[in-house]
């Protein structure tokens, strides 16, 4: 089956830039620095990164396209034959930090894997987006998740809840018990539409990253805030940290991979908390964060949406 | 061969004690609140954890004694044989994060493993201690190693060599090509010197923390500082997260049995900072914690100690 890795990676760049540029104008203060980087074993990147916005303590857009012997095992989870294989990635990966609690941080990935191992020969799409509010809003979630849907549909009904089953399985602290967030889509592993329409897929998805997220960012970037807010922010910025680190399957291939360490943890957020054994107070809007929303839901069936 | 669990419980009730009463007499304004916990699976421990003191930003001192069905790998990379072994493991795990970054944090295990599948029965020690400064003084390090040399001088000349440079290795950061700190011991499976002696040299470890961490303390307390310190202190707990959630066999032990996830996390840092691509300035003293610290050095050899 032809693949066309140049339009793959084409896209990509253009996404990249799209993405940059939207972010840039959104923040109205600071702009994003970039940084071309090259991988050792292979390959190479574009990371950039913009801080002390503001709107945005740190946003994190990177794009990387890097190939070499011997896939690590994270990478090949569903395909165990591969182990080993001569591979090559590519993707574009983005973790939005902002300042104020009440503006989610949010994380979008898209990527293209192709490996060879003697006479198998593979390659798959992945990727998906998410959202991690701190003081969620229903009107907000519903929409993020409408737009996701809106993306799936020409590619079938039943692709917006399988990936976004998915995505609530796999943003997941088992824990804490808790998902990272609201969820939004999740997929791996995806060729059965053949390499045209999977590509198309990839595309639908990232295309419509800024449709769902931006409208949320307008809607609550004034809103004002204190201490208590943004000290609960920063607690739950350490949840973050710790669903990077323990689980994460991006970024154990990267730091195994020989990745660019800095590039891998740039979705790390600029300042975390971490407290022994905290609990919100019953009833607050911190524990209503907890028990309504940290739980795979069904945001747009039981509305009839 | 005759092993005394209770003889070990014992002694790691009695040292957490020992580390908690003097611990918050060196703090002087905050005292350790005590959490007593069950373990669904089978057993429990008592997590204590002095928070916002005069010298301890965070202070934790758990105890554990878990049973169970299903050891879990990360505790038996060294004999497979016993993964899904029924096991029982007793320790006692410290952290201390000052508020200073003029004072060093710094890390102690003690812990006792019995496991038993089929007609294998198997027991060892394992533990150490190991300090990671934020701005390093070569008369402490010095002094550490001392007293880590000491402790092990009794049980040959070659143990303390040994467990140091496994030290160096165990808690090194290879996505950073930092080692965590300026090490101490490590030491783990051990049961070639039988019950009575190994647990001879576990007692040896345990009761040697407080002169080696103590001293320290006392020199640089009242050591003024300023933000650039501080944020230099939060960055640099980034890297402890980095470890602790990435390589630590303790915490992917904890967290996959099913331990008590407030205890096993206690040792993240209450603040952490992140930064994309941040490098000392060169010539700086945070230049200096990279260049002469941050990998293994033989410091008591060199000066003929």
């Amino acid at each position: 089956m032809p693949t066309d890795t140049a339009a793959v990676r084409d896209y990509l760049i253009g996404l990249q830039a799209r993405l940059t540029t939207t972010l840039a104008a959104l923040d109205g203060r600071a702009t994003f620095a970039s940084d071309a980087w090259q991988r050792p074993g292979g390959g190479g990147g574009d990371s950039r990164v913009l801080k002390d916005g503001a709107l945005f303590e740190q946003a994190g857009v990177g794009f990387s396209h890097v190939m070499g012997q011997g896939l690590p095992p994270s990478a090949t989870q569903a395909r165990p034959e591969l182990a080993g294989a001569e591979f090559e990635a590519l993707g574009v990966s983005m973790v939005l930090h902002p300042t104020s609690p009440y503006v989610p941080t949010t994380h979008l990935n898209v990527r293209f894997f192709r490996a060879a191992k003697g006479a198998s020969d593979a390659w798959w799409f992945g990727g998906g987006f998410d959202l991690t509010p701190y003081y969620p809003f229903d009107e907000d979630v519903r929409h993020w998740h409408r737009v996701a849907r809106a993306a799936c549909a020409p590619f079938g009904a039943d692709v917006y809840p399988r990936y976004k089953e998915w995505c609530d399985r796999y943003f997941f602290l088992k824990h804490r018990d808790e998902t990272r967030g609201v969820g939004g889509l999740f997929f791996d592993d995806l060729n059965a539409w053949g390499f045209a329409r999977s590509f198309e897929f990839l595309r639908a998805v990232g295309d419509a990253f800024l449709s769902a997220y931006v409208p949320i960012v307008e809607r609550r970037r004034a809103q004002a805030y204190g201490e208590r807010e943004r000290e609960f922010q920063l607690y739950r910025r350490g949840r973050y940290v710790e669903f990077n680190l323990v689980y994460d399957r991006g970024t154990t291939f990267g730091l195994q991979s020989g990745g660019r360490t800095e590039s891998i943890l740039m979705s790390l957020p600029p300042r975390v908390r971490f407290e022994y054994d905290w609990h919100p107070a019953p009833g607050s809007p911190e524990a209503r964060l907890y028990s309504d929303y940290l739980r795979p839901r069904d945001w747009l069936g039981e509305a009839g949406e």
